[in-house]
């Protein structure tokens, strides 16, 4: 498919995400890390204007000159903005608004593009927008979960949509195997041509040992059994932190569960359902990933112990969601970050978060590559993430 | 005017005050004291369905079983509810279903009246829906003062109205001046017949020293002459916690002014506009009120000093604000707190807050009455709050 | 007794009830509200040095540059100074320099006292002594306070004495009965000579209804039956505050209680007792308080009613505890601020305080007057207080 | 030097950096993050009690039932014990109080010695014992970072020591070179015999590219014109958790400088000093590392590099002070934890922390390896942290 189709498809795309929800949904900030529906939508245009339209397009005319400050990605290169957790107090520009912005956009980078082809800096504009369409589909997938934190969080549990709901329906149809991968020198990180983000970047040697990664992730009533056994209560299978954000916070099921009337229930984006004994495990944060492997007898894959199981069979590393790694989310040897314009909206490397690996049923199509590298903070839940164990 | 004429003329009258807002201006919650304009459509339609249809009206259809819990007064009689900070986060039902909610309680509530006076306890049904008005209608200028904290902090600053805001178009055409009020023996409280909140009883009398009362409220030259001269600034004007309370915040000007290109401006409902010299002095919370009155060797007035002197001359006492008093907002003596149903809608009397006197121009028409108590955290400077000197 | 043996008895004590303490005991804060020992050994001492030794005696050489700033009370006339936070983070100097801090400043005032009566200012002097006297013996009560709290939740409890500690020892005698206190106009606040606190003037008409009071303070059986009754399980009690703080603390019983093999037990300044049936209720909060209150069908007596009731027969009012009153500690009619140096010292008047009235078992002899006003915030347990009813 | 001796001498040399304190240093927890002086000497003695004496030596008598759960590490195996962050509350035991029990655990140790050697499981208990002894030795660089804290936060600002204090005395001698070490394959982590902690198994290669290691480690100029240069100020420069631990808290220098007079000043050991000029660099987090390394357009190690670089050449890496690596701290590849009674013990692996390698003019004689690793959260500046740069 050639970039302006991608370009369009994605686009749309985002819309059709959104299209099940009422405007009161597209506002609200439940929690300080859940952005309004509202905000990925402005912001992903705002990528657009800012980097393309405002800066190749001399006849462009910018939609308003303050949307460049509200949706720009939390800082901008003075360090000023909307804090993050203030998101959800924006209600000018209203929703209408932003769909119109989006449009004004999308009609905008329509049209520059017959004369993208003879522009002096073509190869450089078309790598922008395809990083804008890969940025654009990154957020589809934190918008579904933000939706679903939204909905979820209902006192009224509304179902997001009736059916095909990207939480649902995929199911392990085997029990738990492990495959071995031998001890040798892998390369890590994206090394060919072809998209990535410059956290997949430089491509380097690792040295592993031998080990044995399990054959699927880990399904409910394989994590059911933890519960049960007390693994919430078991001060000797959590590290320190998630300790103290166990008794914080009370915790004691993955995120959206709830038994009623002594039967396991949760939140999908279908709305309230039973607990699938073979669907996958979803929503648990590194924490209570960690504690279930060493209950388990087993541990978390390295990204770098991932990535080389999956260059050894892509078959094996197949998932419906995303695997907290037991790797610290760190810039590779040899990273280089881009410099000036886009350079301030890159997201800066930070500590304290950790690596997953993989994707979920809730990535957009062709999204994905084997070096991609997700990342949170530990005690995120809201995610669609689950867990590999590795031994 | 007839009940139900007060009736329909407040319902239609808290949809009016929502008419110039977005969908998303409905929704939001800013701050944790800020409920969403949608919340308070639903609220007061909550208290007529809740006291009124669902006590009394046999062939009552309740509009949704979950109303209920969702829209009582934070918390129902067994503690619970959704907690006040949380009300931002309710999108479901929507703003639509909300009107609809609003709709269905109106119209139950008219088709009622034909039977209401047959009916067996008119008079207690008719005390209720009496209540249950000037409730919305203290609803009404909570209202404002949320709306003007939402648009008020958008980075957009956009206007909620065109002309004829609440919160501006009342001048000062005079020198503050003082009226003597005699050293004796007032009644306070509510004792006549019509009217009132439980809080205004029991009517009780109160011995006062001499003492002259500012003739009117403080208007914002006179602020400024505090703020130029370092108000701020200075410890020894301040209430312990009101000084703990500048250096937290920051706070250095009544909230919604600025200083542009070397001119101070507010943020009113009209859209941000200069500060109007001879204009009421408006945003100041208690500590702020208490740090002025010090400055200017004067102090703020009890809420029995208040009182008398309406009771000597009630054109002394009009103000455009609510005017803090130097009184804790406790029980009066007699005081019996209402049993049952009603009971647990009441607001329970609370430690820590302060009493305002007087009404404001966001105040509708009729609801207010001499004894009349509203009462506010001493941080509090969101609501149409001034001040008013004694001596 | 003369001044100077009032003084002299008064500084022996304070060190005669730091006496059974450990160094350690003697630095630390482990709440913030808590001030270690030794800053009230600093703090009283720094009175005298700054009111009278640096005010008026010429020769009077200071004995640290340093300490009036380090020990003031909280903030200097600029709003400046050691946190009170901070307390338990001075070192230096340690608690031997503190003692001979004490003696400095004792010796130097002993000396002066030959010149006292010479002196020009001789009766403001006084005066001003007799203020430091007095707020030394008001700090001897905080001191046991905090040592109560401060060896209270140590692992392992020990005792601060063997015996006769001022929080044992006292037994009421008789079931619970009411006295009448007609309704009339009485004379609240100091009026005649001798010492008082400025917050005890101006003496003031207050006029009140009839009322009956309990005849003694509340005993532990009593507040027992509230506690097996569910009282801290039951929203209804409770004013809004008071039941976030239940939610928010956990608060099941008084400070100090715990059940030990089904026998309830509390911390005294002897050590772990048993708490006894007819002893005075110790250690709770305005909130808890005031919900016991509700519970029994009876409230809290306003501070005018506590000192009307005390005129009436002053035996009626005797009690082991100070004991809450509905009312928020605020200025009487005609209060003036004290100007100039002393008035940095005193403590400014705050919102969101309770007025408590009485005395306990441990206030110095010989400190307390019927005008005598206390004043805590509504949360807190760790002072000896207690509950008396009204009706 | 035999074990018995190295017990000895570590025993006594604990109780000699105590030595300038007074009682009352002893005893406080001005941060979190601080141990009180007096913890750290009960809780290296509850080691050789817990592990050794109550384990192994049958006649040996418990000094106190309750201390083993005053001073066990935090958190027991049930998850229970004295909270880390109210270290400073206790106050029974007193301080003469842990000094006997730490002279009966030495005592109880020295006679047991020659019971050791015939004993069964002699190898095993010497092997903890040795542990007991480097767990000693790592609390007594902690206790001097604490002490300096303690110290260092007085408004006294009295010194610990009169001369050769650990954090002075050193000055670089040479312009910042950079030594080359080359692309390959190296081995890191403790192989060899001798003692090691847990977290520095099991050895593994690492496959690096080549870099350039600074010749010495930051010196205080050098920091000085990134100050200068406005870099606490720029954004850009920052880790996004940076710049917000900038913004929250102020940081404009390294903990412990002050500018006084227009002269840099920092708190040492030895007490208030000039920043001299070329010494090296202490108490920056790894914020601030960071940034000043971006601002150089260098970076920091890996703790491989570090590891490396110092097996090319040991005399590249000597540093007097503990420098900041990009890595998170995590356990090496075919980690093991400790099963059983020392399981309890070991600092659990964490997330969210930052590796330190080197050693610091603190760090006990003996006591480091090239593979010894340190960890701390990003945010902690009061270690004698320093920095190293990498290009």
């Amino acid at each position: 498919m050639g970039l302006l189709d991608e370009f369009l498809k994605t686009r749309v795309w985002t819309e059709k995400l959104v299209d099940p929800l009422t405007t009161d949904d597209m506002v609200v900030q439940p929690a300080s890390q859940v952005s309004p529906p509202k905000w990925h939508l402005a912001h992903s245009s705002w990528f657009f204007e800012h980097f393309i339209l405002k800066a190749f397009v001399k006849e462009y005319k910018e939609y308003h000159p303050d949307f460049d400050y509200l949706f720009h990605s939390g800082l901008n290169g003075m360090g000023e903005g909307i804090p993050l957790e203030k998101r959800g107090t924006i209600t000018r520009p209203d929703i209408k608004e932003v769909f119109f912005y989006r449009q004004h956009v999308s009609e905008a980078m329509s049209l520059f593009w017959e004369q993208l082809e003879k522009h002096t800096q073509s190869a450089d504009i078309m790598k922008k927008i395809e990083l804008g369409v890969q940025h654009e589909q990154h957020h589809q997938e934190l918008l579904l979960a933000d939706i679903k934190y939204i909905l979820g969080n209902q006192f009224l549990h509304e179902p997001y949509v009736k059916k095909e709901a990207p939480d649902t329906g995929w199911y392990a149809d085997k029990i738990l195997g492990w495959n071995q991968v031998d001890k040798g020198m892998y390369t890590i990180g994206h090394e060919n041509g072809g998209f990535c983000f410059d956290n997949e970047r430089a491509a380097h040697n690792v040295s592993l040992q031998a080990f044995e990664m399990a054959d699927r992730a880990i399904v409910n009533h394989e994590y059911l059994e933890f519960i049960e056994a007390g693994g919430y209560e078991n001060f000797n299978l959590w590290l320190r932190d998630g300790w103290d954000w166990v008794k914080r916070t009370g915790a004691a099921v993955p995120m959206y569960w709830k038994k009623i009337d002594g039967k396991w229930q949760r939140y999908s984006l279908q709305g309230v359902i039973d607990v699938e004994e073979n669907g996958p495990l979803l929503h648990v944060n590194y924490y209570e990933a960690d504690a279930f492997a060493r209950w388990k007898g087993a541990r978390l894959p390295t990204e770098f112990e991932w990535e080389a199981a999956f260059q050894v069979n892509p078959d094996w590393m197949y998932s419906p969601v995303w695997e907290w790694c037991a790797s610290a989310y760190l810039p590779y040897p040899g990273f280089k970050i881009t410099q000036g314009a886009l350079g301030e909206y890159k997201n800066r490397f930070m500590v304290g978060q950790m690596v997953l690996r993989g994707a979920s049923l809730a990535t957009p199509e062709g999204h994905w590559r084997p070096s991609y590298r997700s990342f949170l903070y530990p005690d995120a839940q809201w995610h669609f993430s689950g867990i590999r164990l590795v031994r």
